[in-house]
């Protein structure tokens, strides 16, 4: 019969790391064969293509011998590599050993009520977690709109102008917004007053930042520092919480009155939730009002990510920081969003950048969003009076047995002195702690106690409890429990005027709307669930699930940043590995994944090595030097860290011009503080001269930080150590597979020399370092915590092979694709054996003379072909970067690459004049379904043509859902929202 | 400033069911607000368009009075409400009272590894569970192929020539082999042969269906009972297991010669993963092969949901139970998948049903499928060589130490004689328990032991060692454990032929491919997350993600149906509940849940009403009467129980004809068991004469079915017990919110007054209820308990209250829809007070005249305004029957009827001779992208009034990927693969 005696598959899958099992007892789930794309037959097939006839042979052409590691440092006895399964295990079992208490804490940190329907469909659903930075507005529409409803949220929250679509954290958007105060006198003034109500750790991010600056910090009760003209007259601004620290709410408009009277700006730190209740910032003359949304459904994650936020008064609104989305329009007149950089001054050009915040927090930011359109003002209301009605009633409570509470006015917050009730706090903490509940810790007479939404009225009831026990007073039920008449809060201060009246914010209230909306928006964005997203600098690879998973588990994800280091010993172990096998992989001694991108890692290291520097006296070293192919983020982190940024040449191959460096260095020697460079350069380039360039810094007494977010290209092959360098930021959300989000979150965590290691940056809540350490660069201990999580499972489950083979294949399949495209574009860089290295830069500028035709064309025709397009016009205006990672197979390269080759005839019909140069294909693109839908077609092709120029678009396409959004609206050739070297450099 | 002083929203959302809290006390999270669509202002609003200012008054015309309970029954008291977080925190609880033992029972059910991105991406997904069956082929591409996918595997793997896209379970399977056999031989042989080495509870389903049959059921060792010639002539069948529950693996092949030349069938229960090893059962002989496809990835669930598989030879495919997708083309040509239902029996006009197959396996047959794809035949191949050398190490281990292995040969399982090592059985399980583990129980001298995918090197380590102890013998390590150096199958009995060849279980072996596979499946389908799916009599709610997240937990997935009740507590717990609510619900006194759909309730709700009359000494009572209008399932239910339907005829209302009803009750008094009728009537009607129907019934002897499809129109308002039935049926994935999973899975509890509860379904392996219990329906004792937990979720977070409000915002919404439309389409029934039930059944007959228009134009025109089509010409070919439920808010109603106003205007056009009658919109529906991308249209319409008719589909439309599939090919008329009363009057 037909169907029986089928053949084998003439041949079957057996990926580079995947050999028939050679042991009965090794796993069958082991990860890197599912992680990397092509397998051994694809992997020799590409490797013929190019010329070699074996891996070996090939890396030796590419990677410079000089620069080349043992093949024993990075394998899998140095980092044995677990299978799916057992990573999987092992985190349950870590997972385990974090203790769920209760937390009371507050301190800006809250525990989440995630809403079932956003933690699955949003926050656990790759359409949402693996897109890139909406760059391309056009495949890009549904997160935008996410975006715009964040930053309406909080203009309507906070009753301010604008707001952008997201920061860090509440303590880096307060040192933004210390930095705008500061930057609005031109400098001119340096203090910079910080009311004691503000949370320490934001406190200890802006010591670390005004130090960079030169800013006067001088913390203070603001109201009375006022009083003092000599402080008035060199005013910028001041900073206040509101609520603060201890849970006061306090009147800050006669303030803000007299800070402007002074000249300065009034930047309030406050809640979003409490704004629901209380007349907020924007009425009452705050000029920058920032915060963490998190508290808005977004995990506490052991300290991140979370979405700060940051809005502004509109005098304001160019010099704010952070990626702002706009409403515009496309070709047809279609209402579209997109980027409005343009608008910001780190995209206008001028000689200081004042913030290098490149990646941000959009998938929590999106996540907050989402919340606030599944609450609406109603609900989000009646949030808010839970949460302060229960503190009134617990503040009744142990009031009633004797505590005092300190602050007379509160939203979610009291503070309790105990000393007369309990003797000292520490009877109250031992007494929380065997409830399994956490408090805030004061002082030895003062505990804090704030609540959140997740608290139950048995919650309530037992953390009452905890107190009546300790007071030797008799416990209370449930029916003791007096329901407050009226909230709290003092009229003067009571909001009186409607937020988030729009339509978003009050339809989608059923789960079913809610899971339309989200869906709806999701279908909208290309991500890496329909094709490969080639970004050069960005290496999007696979973001497995089995990396995600324990990510939402309880254990790490409600686990408090604050909480006591014996309760999260299983986060400790995280880690502690994950930073053992970034040194490990890096070549250095130690690390800190406190930095929540590669940016802050930037900033981190730069302040670590002045640190060294300072330590030896030489606190007068603060010359940069940056080579001019940088990314723009390394002269931003520069001027950040007090360092003058002096450019340095580079050949038009990508290579550093040595002799320029040298000049450079020598010139600056007695002030050279750093040299940082990005290896493989930022054109995919392995400079044969690194370790000569290294040398030249450090024969000049400047310290060299590598830019590590290339890393994908070096690992088992080289190491940033072996190159030179003495300290690293690593992209984990790039090379260590935590998904890019849409625009964050990241880590970038640095490691450094065993020199540097003294320096790494420390905490005010939570010590984690010596005394030598600088202040936080980050609100939390560990930064974004719960995510490194992914970065640790990522490295557990390749191990040191597959961590090896994978930089191994992304090298390759670079390289077949340069050398597919090269007979049909201009490669911009090969090295002498005629090799890039994991990305590769090709060179439209031809196209431009010969057929009108710009890299945006190229880039909006690739979405045609359904495919986000590469890195454009950075780090060369004309050029795009492709990277396609070690995750992507031999069929996919080819499908991207066949797609280039048409665009190219395409191009070629424009060239010999067959299609005129202002009304074509690439000139046209976009083309979304609705521009073949019109019943007109004037085209000089067809709508075959338009949309399916390849047959596999007609099983397979991606539709862009507008047209090409208007260039006069913006700047979408940009790779990230950070100015370049040029513009840069004094 | 412009931003500034926003106003509140005209109006916010309160629901019904949600005041504003009225204590502080109270959850945030009650579930009733986001289940149901319609605020109260927005219920007022269509009260008001029908014509009511109450709620009350509204249900006072639509429910027929008489039958009102009173609002105490179903209420917050009876049924008290848990918020989703309160649920959450109790299925947590509950979880944590499940023990999860390792285990090695076997007999059918592993613990199955799921791979992580399926797990995420289909079963987690709502786009994958929340689809319908795929009637509308057009708009499920995605699943089409996937379950393709599934008989192409199943296909290969037993070498047969057809298989189907699923069955129940395995030994529902099994019957419908048994009855197949009995029919090949025009029901004149009624011997079937069962091998002993069949699994107990496969055994126990072929009794209970044999009985229904009048099948001569022989249980017997299969080889010698055939070489008796009695035996031989009657013989319609046998049915052998391969390998058998005791672990050997038999030559069947002379059996199967010797069965042939009986003139009988060869059924054979087999093992996908071990046919990956073993030669097929195509191969040797077999007809029909069938098993439980589970293992390939789908958890064991305390037994199911899993998807039974079921394949036949060529000369048998017409006579196949369940779906079947076959490949088709499009108007265009392009190749489409479909149902291909028009094959098979249940389709041919024809005397009497075999089978009631109505929901199967859908989402489980997809994961199994998408299991095939992502490991491919390498991968499988792999994982059996694993599973079958655990099995040789573990034997040879224990047999070292005393133990004899009874089977000589084994793929997986080995049964242990323990008496001489161990005395007895006993100490060997308690020995187990101690450990962790479970064994199989077979007898005092016998354990059985089966390994899967799951098993550890360290498992099996503590496993053997379970063993080495009760032998006093010492422990091994690691070390000793020696790999054995090839298979140990009879060479006879290996594999030679290929499996898996096909592309497409050779390509997706990455996770990336695999991801990128399963979303582009996705995004061909119309579910949930995109647009209202108002299918009559099928009910598709909102399935929320609170009730869906336990599911996927370890401690309910990873448990086996048989482990032992001490280790079940959680999931005890949950079933009792369950079942408790469901009888308050119903007025009735006891539920099982062992049906695994609503057709298998129907099934085991007639055997329990058999075995009731039997035990009255009424066996001759074998009578059914149902009406005209019934669910094609019902008479094929009553044929498989034994019953002669008789048919009772209808008013063209759709009211019961009393008066037949009262005659044929009295003309068939002496032989009447029962009547089946559906409440209210698959017309959408509350018929106010139903308890006078049921008085009828009884007094004439009979017993009352009521099928309970439609509850969703009762819950708080009436029950079944109170309209007079004795027996319902409830299909939890209609009124209790399981997904419909793409077409399964179901679960079919029925309900039955006090009188029947000891006839309820029991299980051999785990009795459940008492002596009278009829045999098993299920493989499994509580039939697909892990969704239970659904229902079980569902109930609990709506509490009383919110069921009720459910059922009327249910009756509203259809009511409102109802007058929306009835301007425009033909109502084909409403009460005296002009009210529907909770779906409405227009008819579209007198456009066939007017514009050469039938029911599937329409249908295929609304799947270009964005819809699912209703359920098209049941119970009425020229009908459409539609069903909003609670879930859908206004805004959606609205725009479905807005879309089914602007058909008929586009149906006018045709009808006034504006537009063809062979070439419109709507004989030209759907139209997909590529249609409007042709360079050519000839057609009388614009591209813009094909696919952009309203407005709305501008910002959201969802596109069928392929034209109408030809007609020719199939019976998309249907409403499920089953056929109707008349075709099964005998
Ligand atoms: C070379 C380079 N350095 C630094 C960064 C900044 O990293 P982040 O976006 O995480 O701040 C990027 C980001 O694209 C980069 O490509
Ligand atoms: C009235 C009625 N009865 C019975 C059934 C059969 O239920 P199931 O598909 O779960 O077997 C259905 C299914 O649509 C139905 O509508
Ligand atoms: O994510 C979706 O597949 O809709």
């Amino acid at each position: 019969s037909t169907q029986r005696g089928f053949y084998f598959a003439r041949r079957s899958r057996g990926l580079a790391t995947l050999k028939p099992q050679t042991s009965l007892f090794s796993p069958l789930d082991a990860f890197p064969e599912r992680h990397i794309g092509p397998d051994d037959h694809e992997a020799s097939q590409m490797l013929a293509k190019i010329g070699y006839n074996s891996m070996e042979a090939f890396i030796e052409d590419t990677v410079p011998p000089k620069i080349r590691i043992s093949t024993t440092t990075v394998n899998n006895s140095s980092i044995p590599a677990f299978s799916e399964s057992q990573l999987h295990a092992r985190a349950k079992a870590l997972g385990g050993q974090n203790k769920p208490f209760k937390s009371y804490i507050g301190m800006g940190y809250h525990a989440a009520v995630v809403p079932p329907v956003i933690l699955r469909n949003v926050m656990e659903n790759p359409a949402w977690y693996t897109p890139y930075t909406p760059y391309q507005p056009e495949i890009a529409q549904g997160r935008l709109e996410s975006l715009v409803n964040y930053q309406t949220m909080v203009m309507s929250l906070t009753s301010m102008d604008i707001a952008n679509a997201s920061l860090l954290d509440e303590a880096t958007a307060a040192a933004e917004g210390m930095v705008m105060a500061f930057f609005s006198t031109h400098q001119k003034r340096r203090t910079f007053l910080v009311d004691s109500g503000v949370l320490p750790q934001t406190l200890a991010v802006l010591r670390t930042r005004a130090k960079g600056f030169g800013i006067n910090l001088v913390v203070r009760d603001a109201k009375s520092a006022l009083k003092e003209q000599a402080l008035r007259t060199d005013l910028c601004g001041v900073l206040v919480q509101y609520p603060d620290v201890n849970g006061s709410i306090r009147n800050f408009e006669a303030l803000a009155e007299s800070v402007h009277s002074a000249g300065g700006l009034v930047v309030c730190a406050t809640d979003l939730l409490a704004l629901s209740m209380l007349k907020p910032p924007g009425e009452w003359g705050a000029d920058i009002v920032l915060g963490n949304s998190a508290r808005f459904g977004v995990p506490a994650g052991y300290g991140g990510p979370h979405a700060g936020f940051f809005a502004v008064t509109d005098a304001l609104k160019r010099k704010m920081p952070g990626r702002l989305i706009g409403r515009s329009r496309d070709t047809t007149g279609q209402s579209a969003y997109r980027l409005s950089l343009q608008t910001r001054e780190q995209h206008i050009r001028r000689e200081k950048a004042t913030s290098n915040i490149c990646t941000s927090q959009a998938l929590l930011a999106n996540m907050a969003a989402m919340y606030a359109v599944y609450h609406g003002p109603a609900g989000i209301q009646r949030i808010a009076k839970k949460v302060h009605g229960f503190t009134q009633v617990f503040r009744s409570a142990v009031e009633a047995v004797g505590y005092t509470p300190e602050n007379k006015t509160f939203f979610d917050t009291v503070t309790l002195n105990v000393s007369s009730v309990a003797g000292s706090a520490d009877a109250v903490h031992s007494a929380a702690a065997a409830a399994g509940v956490n408090l805030r810790r004061i002082d030895d007479a003062r505990v804090g106690v704030t609540f959140d939404e997740s608290v139950s009225p048995e919650d309530l009831l037992a953390l009452i409890n905890v107190f009546t026990t300790v007071a030797s007073a008799s416990s209370l039920t449930m029916a003791n429990l007096k329901q407050p008449e009226a909230p709290a809060i003092p009229s003067a201060l009571q909001r009186t005027s409607e937020y988030l009246p729009h339509p978003v914010f009050n339809k989608h209230h059923s789960e079913t709307e809610m899971l339309r909306y989200i869906h709806h928006l999701a279908s909208k964005d290309i991500s890496l669930v329909h094709s490969m997203i080639a970004l050069g600098s960005c290496t999007m690879k696979l973001n497995s699930t089995s990396s995600m998973i324990p990510l939402t588990w309880p254990e790490f994800s409600a686990v408090h940043p604050f909480a006591p280091y014996d309760q999260v010993k299983g986060y400790h172990t995280v880690i502690k590995e994950l930073e053992e096998d970034l040194c490990k992989i890096t070549g250095f001694h130690s690390a800190t994944l406190q930095p929540n991108s590669g940016a802050a890692g930037e900033y981190a290291g730069l302040c670590v090595i002045r640190a060294y520097h300072e330590s030896r006296g030489e606190q007068h070293r603060n010359v940069c030097l940056i080579p001019l192919s940088a990314h723009g983020t390394n002269p931003a982190s520069a001027v950040m860290a007090g360092l003058k940024v002096v450019s340095v040449q580079v050949h038009p191959d990508g290579n550093l011009d040595l002799a320029d460096l040298q000049a450079k260095a020598e010139k600056h020697k007695d002030n050279l503080a750093a040299f940082m460079v990005t290896y493989p350069s930022t054109f995919g380039v392995f400079e044969s001269g690194i370790q000569d360039a290294c040398k030249i810094i450090h024969d000049n007494g400047g310290q060299v930080y590598l830019d590590g977010a290339n890393l994908n290209a070096q690992i088992g092959l080289t190491d940033p150590a072996t190159c030179g360098g003495d300290v690293c930021h690593l992209n984990l959300h790039k090379t260590f597979a935590i998904p890019h989000g849409g625009g964050g979150p990241g880590v970038g965590p640095i490691c450094v020399a065993e020199h540097l290691a003294p320096f790494l940056p420390s905490h005010p809540v939570m010590p984690v370092k010596g005394d030598q350490a600088i202040d936080a660069v980050s609100a939390a201990p560990f930064g974004s915590a719960s995510i490194a999580l992914i970065s640790w499972a990522y490295v557990k489950m390749l191990g040191g092979q597959g961590l090896g083979d994978s930089s191994k294949i992304a090298l390759l399949n670079a390289n077949y694709m340069a050398s597919r495209l090269s007979g049909h574009y201009t490669l911009r860089y090969k090295n002498e054996k005629g090799r890039v290295a994991h990305e590769l830069l090709i060179d439209l500028a031809e196209f431009d003379k010969s057929a009108g035709l710009k890299v945006t064309d190229f880039a909006k025709r690739l979405q045609d072909y359904g495919f986000h397009p590469p890195t454009c016009s950075w780090p060369i205006p004309t050029c795009m970067l492709i990277e396609p990672t070690e995750s992507e197979t031999l069929e996919e390269l080819d499908r991207f690459c066949d797609a280039m080759i048409q665009i190219r005839k395409e191009a070629e019909d424009i060239i010999v004049g067959k299609q005129p140069r202002d009304n074509n294909v690439l000139r046209n693109a976009p083309h979304p379904i609705s521009a073949i839908a019109s019943t007109e077609w004037n085209r000089p092709y067809t709508r075959q043509t338009a949309v399916y120029p390849l047959p596999y678009l007609l099983e397979k396409k991606f539709w862009p859902t507008v047209s090409r959004i208007d260039d006069a609206y913006g700047d979408i050739n940009l790779v990230c929202d950070c100015p370049s070297v040029e513009e840069l450099a004094s």
